[in-house]
């Protein structure tokens, strides 16, 4: 079906779907927009795209229909509508979601005779267009396949699998990631704050050593993760790494700065030792984020 | 006073201080070992260095005085009775401490008569001796400078300032945070092994998205830091951020993750949007991280 310039719907005009109808137009793909606020679709008509007067009007005017909105809940609401319009089109669903919810809305689109492709954007807006933007995908491997070239307009294009859960499974791990990371970083900029210490001078230090300390971290706690094995003797035994953490309330509390961010990793570390594993590294901490789960359905 | 080859005396023969006295030895360093258990000493009388019977000794019999104990309680301990012995040395401490100990420390050494240098180790023993070692000092720029080549045979030296506190400082700041970027990689790998997801076909995808998002993130947290300057429209407002909160939860509870690693930075986050700040980025988080200090005496 698809030449270079596959015409393409985008549902949704915040800034993300802004940005992705943009990058189509500037592509010189045929966009047609819809937005619930009708008025953000002004600057990209201006651009070229067409304003489509409803959702099933959006949909039925392109084989490849990108939805990007707040969340599942105004998904839901607007592909319900849209019903038949949706036969024989790609959906690719690039709303922030759990797996769960892109399973969900995979059966609805599918249960409409489309295909589906659920997403995770690992980039900001401006990154858009540019090979610096990753995005996500999973879901139908035809419609991935089919699509794949108009999708790379977007930004580097990575495929998961066929369950449409495992793009949001992998954008949710990366985010949570990236949100202990900055805990690390807001927590190691208060205290130098604190003491009077320059943060731009001391950015570029505490930049390269979270990168080598992850560099150094990661293989075992993946390892360990995989395999179960504790990969020999660790460099750094969690009871001499508990000997500092005494150090860090007490300087926190000396400077005024809470220690919010860093004290349920160092309460699970003391209770690894508790527990008898103060000769291993950190990677044992990894047994103490499991509990039962609800159901094992995802992904 | 310096030669080549400065006579070294390292007292505590751990782990770390074992690697000490090893790279000193290898590089051809006269050294003088003591340790309260005695046995430690073997290895290294072996390769040529000689065993002192108490601290004053080992004290008395270089200039340079190395000391790397489990904290700055046994540090005192060994310190106070090496008395006398102490005037004129150069005491270098790489025991981790915080920066009111290490003022306390160099009081106390001062009070004998010699110079304080206070050391913080970003490395494991195994790098010692390597420039992939960084050992940060702070205290007498003098000693520093008088003493610099040899404390290089341990690695890369930096000197941040004659405050004997900054160096435990930036030790403390990089530890927590690299414990908050730890958070970030247990919590996704735990989310990842839960849903079945190879952890080590993950771990580059997390590796270098947290890199490219602490590259991202920290020049404006710095920035905000110094300055208290917005630096502009946020990319990623917090109020956009926020709407994705529930979908981590959910999938947590759905996978059978506990929360508590991330859970502290999402409070504070909500925290920021109710207070008004929902269309600023992270950095304003910092804001809700600062208590009134016990007091203002650290660096
Ligand atoms: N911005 C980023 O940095 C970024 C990065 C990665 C992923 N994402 C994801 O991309 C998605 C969109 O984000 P955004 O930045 O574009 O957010 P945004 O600027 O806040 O825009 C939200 C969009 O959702 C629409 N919407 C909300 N509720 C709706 C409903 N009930 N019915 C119909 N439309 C509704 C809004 O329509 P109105 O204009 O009528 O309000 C608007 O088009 C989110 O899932 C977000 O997590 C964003
Ligand atoms: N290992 C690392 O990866 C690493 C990295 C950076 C910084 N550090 C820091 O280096 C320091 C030493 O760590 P380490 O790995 O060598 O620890 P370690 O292997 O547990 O050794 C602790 C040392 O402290 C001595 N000690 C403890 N209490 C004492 C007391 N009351 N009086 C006299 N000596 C006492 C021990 O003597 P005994 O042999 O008699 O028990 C031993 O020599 C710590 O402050 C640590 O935070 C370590």
């Amino acid at each position: 079906m698809d030449g270079d310039r596959t015409p393409v719907t985008v549902i949704g005009l915040g800034r993300m779907g802004s940005a992705l109808a943009g990058a189509f137009l500037a592509a010189g793909h045929p966009v047609t927009v819809w937005n619930r606020s009708p008025e953000k679709a002004g600057p990209l008509v201006e651009r070229g795209a067409v304003r489509a007067a409803t959702p099933a009007e959006a949909v039925a005017a392109s084989p490849l229909v990108v939805v990007c909105v707040l969340d599942y809940a105004a998904v839901h609401h607007l592909l319900a509508p849209a019903g038949a319009a949706l036969a024989g089109r790609t959906v690719v669903n690039l709303t922030n979601g759990t797996p769960m919810q892109a399973g969900e809305a995979a059966g609805l689109v599918a249960g409409h005779g489309a295909e589906y492709l659920d997403g995770g954007i690992m980039a900001v807006p401006p990154l858009i267009g540019t090979p610096r933007s990753l995005i996500l995908y999973s879901g139908s491997p035809e419609a991935f396949a089919r699509h794949r070239t108009t999708l790379e307009v977007l930004g580097t294009a990575t495929h998961l699998g066929s369950d449409p859960g495992l793009a949001p499974l992998h954008d949710l791990a990366l985010l949570t990631g990236m949100y202990g990371m900055f805990s690390g970083l807001l927590h190691a900029t208060a205290l130098v704050r604190a003491a009077g210490v320059g943060a731009r001078d001391f950015a570029p230090m505490l930049s390269s050593w979270i990168k080598t300390m992850a560099d150094a971290a990661l293989p075992r706690i993946a390892e360990y993760a995989d395999t179960g094995e504790h990969g020999g003797p660790a460099g750094s035994p969690l009871a001499m790494q508990a000997a500092a953490f005494a150090n860090f309330l007490d300087t926190g509390e000396e400077l005024g700065v809470r220690p919010d961010l860093i004290l349920p990793l160092m309460r699970l570390v003391e209770r690894r030792v508790a527990d008898g594993h103060g000769d291993e590294d950190i990677h044992g901490v990894l047994d103490l984020l499991t509990t039962d789960p609800k159901e094992n359905s995802a992904p």
